[in-house]
């Protein structure tokens, strides 16, 4: 498939200078299979690789967020590998959460012959239990030694939690001559809230970026994307999304996003986007995923507080599950948004078909339920009070959502 | 059951100065028991009552809501009756929703002898559907003359959409030697969210109250209790509380919340607090309550934004339906509330047990899952940061709340 200069990828590929691993090292419990569960990733870049990286705005913030931070500035964003395990969120954990995490880097730098600083770590999982660090430390040398290029699906298998399916997107594109890949993998599927990077997501790239550039563009994309969708409106404590640029694809260092690196901005976006949909459509239970544009809106910002109104409200959100054409949640929910629009000037339609016109329905016996029985169903609400736009994707809520939380820890 | 000079009545009952009545108009769909539901209210003071209302702030407020308003401006606050029904919310219905709303409260004029604007009319039901008023119109009759000093259950009975039991609280008071009865009743179980009246309730007393007093008690009143609760964080467009006082009682009118008249305030209080805690241990699909007090804020505000992240937080309310003591997610939501605090000063108990000190798990073994399985599970968030406090209650969500709520309008 190529679009604009970008080609996506069906075959998963790492970008030159990457090598990955999924291990499994005794964190998640084993499956009906009896075999234990990959939940541990590692991805090494053969360099430094310049890295950029958004956490969770959560007061909370786990410890791997808190020291991965620390080492991201320590390093001047130069890193060579990120640590990665599912099964423990080492979040709440106090001073002894954090020690571990730095003693989990500390591992993983001494294998790759690098400083603590050069290397983040990521966790996932439950709240408040004692990361068993040892059963990591353990497992580090054989998932260092098993890093190879090819390694990006156990990887992306060795992040899920309650994922049903890995997540992993892949681009090419042409910058000057030069053909730069650019592939991520993420996970996602509960405490999904798009208030900052809403889960975990590596995106990884051979492209030669500038480290300031690299931060600009990685923020530019995450506020259409990671940002843009919603499953439970809950933001995690452990949410990360870094990106990495090894380089090794050659060409001159991208500096600024002009002309000539629009084919690569395109590319980081499209994997980010395609990444976006896989997790909400993955999210806990959800059947369905609905497109939220609000236009009209007074500002962007307003319209992003409807949209997310929407997105969020339990109402909209079952109504979707059960493929119900109760539209007038949809109002109500934009209604309550705390923005000021003209409510007799508002129009909504569904899936193309307008329902709602000057602020009343004009649905007039047409059947609405096929719309909202798609896979994918699309809202369009305009405020008709000003410039602003924005777009959002949520998910249906579900039995199976209340299912899957109401025992996650136990 | 006495306290502080109120007494809480065991057998509802109406003030003096005041009749009800509760019929079917047809409105909602025959039950199993092919009897016709009961869907329309009818209130009736006898003489002119000093009233005060608050409403929804939902910009899509429904037609009953913006003619009431309105009604309650020209009236100057004297009100003769409230025409309530069910089956059909007359929201997102444009101008011609008004003129049915108008056209309903002028018939209920007509039958009391007074003027339109000494009508209030309230709605609840699916929103943007016509409201089917020629059907009030043809009950109207009947129910006002059936209004009687013992219609409360009947009249609590008709305002019902998804509630499984009506919600009918009465207390008494001896203000300065003249015993007081406030009684009320009310609505709830979806679309409960406490950002103002968050749901239909009548408040009714025979004090006799300065309209000026009236309208800052139902305020304060209401911040405490109708405002306290959440289901599921959607704010209705059709929410009101509307207080009357019929003074027929006797008594000097109470001008002032001084010394004497303490016990009716405390008696309002206790009447809304009950209500409050009806409409959200029977919110949709609800089986527990989860009791949130979150102090040592910066303020007030920010306590009261700390909770309602909690109770808004569908994985907090899915822990509590599957009866799993994950306090991680309680912690995870207060961090996502963008309230500052510092996370490592934090302590949580649940049903008095202390589950995190200094921002870290002390549970140490202890099963909390008791605690969780309780009827009434108690939070209590300390964030050591300032003196602001707030008290919130939330339900669980449950499979039930997604099956009701799936297939409400179809």
């Amino acid at each position: 498939m190529k679009k604009d200069g970008v080609t996506l990828l069906r075959r998963p590929r790492l970008p030159r200078g990457f090598r990955a691993s999924g291990t499994a090292c005794g964190l998640k419990r084993r499956g009906r299979s009896r075999s234990r569960p990959l939940d541990l990733a590692v991805v090494v870049s053969e360099r430094r690789a310049a890295t950029a990286a958004v956490f969770t705005t959560n007061r909370f913030a786990a410890a791997p967020v808190v020291v991965s931070r620390e080492h991201l500035g320590r390093s001047i964003g130069l890193i060579r590998g990120i640590v990665v395990n599912s099964g423990c969120a080492n979040a709440a954990t106090g001073r002894d959460g954090e020690r571990r995490a730095r003693t989990v880097a500390a591992r993983g730098a001494r294998l790759l012959a690098c400083r603590p600083e050069e290397i983040l770590v990521a966790s996932t999982g439950v709240i408040g239990r004692p990361l068993p660090h040892r059963r990591i430390l353990a497992a580090l040398p054989h998932a260092v030694r098993g890093a190879s290029s090819d390694g990006i699906a156990d990887a992306a298998r060795a992040i899920m939690t309650t994922d049903r399916r890995p997540k992993i997107r892949c681009a090419e594109a042409a910058v000057g001559g030069t053909t730069v890949t650019v592939s991520g993998f993420a996970k996602g599927s509960g405490m999904i809230h798009p208030r900052l990077a809403t889960m975990l997501a590596f995106i990884l790239t051979d492209a030669s970026v500038h480290p300031y550039l690299l931060e600009r563009l990685l923020r530019d994309a995450v506020r259409d994307t990671f940002n843009a969708i919603s499953v439970d409106g809950d933001s995690s404590t452990n949410d990360a999304v870094v990106l990495m640029a090894s380089g090794a694809a050659g060409g001159r260092v991208l500096l600024q996003a002009g002309r000539r690196e629009a084919p690569f901005v395109r590319a980081l976006r499209a994997v980010c986007r395609a990444l976006a949909l896989d997790i909400v459509t993955d999210g806990e239970g959800a059947r369905r995923v609905m497109e939220i544009e609000v236009r009209g809106a007074p500002s962007g910002v307003a319209a992003d507080r409807v949209a997310r109104s929407i997105a969020n409200s339990p109402l909209v959100k079952t109504a979707l599950g059960g493929g119900d054409p109760n539209w007038g949640r949809i109002l109500s929910a934009a209604g309550a948004a705390g923005v000021a629009f003209a409510p007799g000037r508002v129009s909504l339609r569904i899936g193309g078909v307008p329902v709602v016109r000057g602020g009343h329905g004009v649905v007039n016996g047409h059947d609405l339920r096929p719309l909202f029985m798609a896979r994918r169903v699309s809202v369009r609400l305009d405020l008709a009070s000003g410039p602003g736009r924005a777009v959002l994707w949520t998910c249906d809520l579900t039995r199976r959502y209340v299912d899957i939380n109401a025992g996650y820890t136990t």
